[in-house]
């Protein structure tokens, strides 16, 4: 289960899996947490259906900013949701955008009697590819993001 | 609906969708007509469910041949068979073979009173992969596979 091209993290958050569905498959919700401030995700599309879009737009503090669209791939109610940045809506394959790298990213949700184990599993093409990935700080950038999802329905 | 990047093919043909979804996703049919003669496809692995492995082998009538190892995408019962090449099951992205291309295929099925219509649907990531696609006989290959396919249920 550990593959040195993939990088994972889990926890247990106390708000129902529902919520957490909400969060990915929701893009008026999904803007309000999915990048960890001072940055904003300042657009999103979400089709939560195999082949369906999945795209955000991302600004730094500084104006920088990111665009992405990928492919859902698995859409189960408050169970699964996965898409990828290696397929475009609709399933047609797509090239790594321009000095990036692709990764599909699966989250797994699990409600449980204390809160919700909350597993993000993403995919790489290769170990270096997952190595940038987390030096660029998957790890802390997921989990902020997460803590900021999980305070949308705490207060 | 006419993509440049995407190669298609339809027809109606004289066999019920079950037999037809049968023939894609049960190895030992599938390689009974999944490469047009002399061709022959020697192993087939597929685990019809989204994230499942499609696995083929083929061999030419001089030993040439090649391998592919893609992903399940979407597997409705009768109607729906999708798979690509841009991913490794279970979703890692992976990149295109040496010296070929990616591509998704997407067969859908509609059993109608005079048969079943079957749709073929392949993307490309450029115009020009699907033009070398179409050059290396797409439509005839795929229409004879199909004939073949056809010919195990009419005998």
């Amino acid at each position: 289960m550990n593959n040195p091209c993939d990088l994972s993290f889990e926890r247990i958050v106390p708000v129902p899996a529902a919520h957490l569905w909400r969060g990915w498959t929701d893009p008026e919700v999904l803007v309000k947490w999915f990048t960890p401030a001072p940055w904003v995700t300042t657009e999103a599309e979400v089709d939560a259906r195999p082949g369906g879009i999945f795209r955000t737009v991302m600004r730094g503090p500084n104006g920088e900013g990111n665009e992405g669209t990928g492919c859902v791939l698995e859409a189960v109610p408050n169970r699964r949701f996965a898409w990828t940045g290696a397929l475009a809506p609709g399933f047609r394959p797509q090239p790594a955008p321009e000095g990036g790298f692709l990764f599909s990213a699966v989250i797994d949700l699990d409600e449980q009697a204390a809160g919700t184990r909350y597993r993000a599993t993403v995919l790489h093409v290769t170990e270096a590819d997952a190595r940038r990935h987390a030096e660029m700080g998957f790890e802390a950038g997921w989990g902020a993001a997460l803590d900021q999802l999980v305070a949308l329905y705490r207060g």
